[in-house]
């Protein structure tokens, strides 16, 4: 059986009630689960994490819809956290048995079913995007719900689905398909924040490092240590692993070593499976040897 | 949801109809897979692995005896494997979300169903033995199905389940729980057999190594390179990649170089992720930080 992880972020944070329900609409869909949700009353906005088979995840992406659109109106929303829409961005994730390239035509169908069904206009965004103008969350979003109107008035804002103009209360939706954020941080054995920051500068992409890695080096004051804090955006190209050797031979340069390192929230298993095959130097092992992935795939 | 995986091992390899029987006999069953199936015609003999839920594995096992009691008379039973019943071994191992003291309670709860429905006895072994002189397989088999009688007739050999005298056509079973097998093998970059062979007796049990490693040296000719080819018997109490980390030493102590690790057959996931957690140096990761661990345990 395939997974996919989906983490729709919705206009609002502060109504319990309305959350609530687009909690209970998720939870009434066979097949997915919610892993977790969280809201936030200054940005106004919940971020749901939902995982299983693709069908019944796009299916889920619907019910929450069919619960937010008449109950949230953006013309009268204000939070911190810029918006476009009601349902604001919708990612799908490849966690394990189905590929990014599948993950774009489920985020392709889910679009066209939410821009049929509820009359909101779709931008495709991230792997999904069908140009490179709409790869990035931050370009479609820029102007916000209140500049959406004259942003789409012209032609190169057309959207990818949906009616040419915004929805009147709920906006626009970006849908797109994203490889999973994986935050992962070393801890050094040292004091010393500047060997963290030049840690970081060395091995982030911003600054010539990996390619789908962002990190910045902070001070755990409490602790007397320092951190490379990072995001792998994509454990498959940029394995956790290779990143967690790199640190350690650059920490090395300053006579400092690891301390410990640690992931925060989820990780697909994969991203670990793929570490221990390196550091074990396993060879001709297939996915299909872990036993809990035959499981997955035998069930009917 | 919690999985275990069970290995039984049926005195019939010859009648495919027979095996066949019994293999749709296990499919019937809901939420418990067939993982892997083989029959050897000289030992006249089947192996079935299956996984799922615990109390489907339980009913997988009484449906595998329902058609195998009546299939298989061992007084006719010829074959180069010792066997002391028709279904003649049948191990729980717990593999997710189960532990061990579990799966000691389902084989007991399974042999009290077999000796009732079946008139079998059951002999409980490993860690669901009742004494330890149940312990060892191979002690409770000794004499075979053709000196069962005689060895039932003394009170130490009394049944843990079930009539006090073998059944008589289906001798007995032995019903136990065991920790899933890691066939693990560690190639090294040289031809020396010696180099191999003193490794494997450094790390292995029966001469003073890890408590759970059973090992020995080949020559793999055809590469012209050697192996220490590994049974990890515990993968919780002696970690693969502690055995990993002992053969790299002890080769460098030759000058040799470890080539490749290989796994032969299935790996709970849970062995290759603690090896991730021992190199990457892990603090504070918990089991449910997996995704796909987090969507089994949520399944209803």
């Amino acid at each position: 059986m395939a997974i996919v992880e989906c983490v729709p972020n919705v206009s609002e944070g502060r109504r319990r009630d309305i959350v609530d329900s687009m909690i209970n609409a998720v939870g009434r869909v066979r097949d997915v689960r919610l892993l977790d949700h969280s809201s936030d009353p200054s940005h106004n906005r919940s971020v749901l994490t939902m995982a299983g088979d693709p069908a019944a995840v796009k299916a889920a992406v619907l019910a929450l819809f069919e619960v937010a659109v008449p109950a949230i109106d953006l013309r009268s929303h204000r939070g911190e956290h810029p918006r476009l829409g009601v349902v604001d961005v919708v990612p799908f994730v490849p966690i394990a048995g189905v590929t990014m390239a599948e993950c774009v035509v489920l985020a392709r169908e889910t679009a066209s079913d939410i821009a049929a069904r509820f009359e909101v206009p779709v931008f495709l965004y991230e792997a999904a995007a069908t140009t490179p103008a709409r790869t990035n969350l931050e370009d479609i979003r820029r102007g916000e719900f209140e500049g959406l109107a004259e942003k789409m008035a012209s032609a190169e804002w057309a959207p990818d689905f949906g009616p040419p103009r915004p929805h009147p209360t709920a906006g626009a939706t970006v849908v797109g398909a994203r490889m999973p954020l994986i935050a992962y941080n070393i801890n050094l054995a040292t004091d010393r924040l500047d060997v963290a920051k030049q840690i970081a500068a060395a091995i982030r992409h911003s600054s010539g490092g990996f390619r789908y890695v962002k990190a910045m080096g902070i001070a755990l004051e409490d602790r007397g240590i320092v951190q490379v804090s990072m995001n792998l955006t994509n454990h498959e190209k940029t394995p956790i692993f290779r990143v967690f050797e790199a640190v350690t031979r650059e920490a090395a340069r300053y006579g400092v070593t690891v301390l410990e390192s640690e992931i925060v929230g989820l990780v697909p298993a994969a991203a670990l499976i793929g570490a221990a095959e390196y550091f074990l130097q396993l060879e001709r092992f297939r996915a299909d040897q872990v036993l809990e992935t035959r499981l997955r795939d035998e069930r009917e």
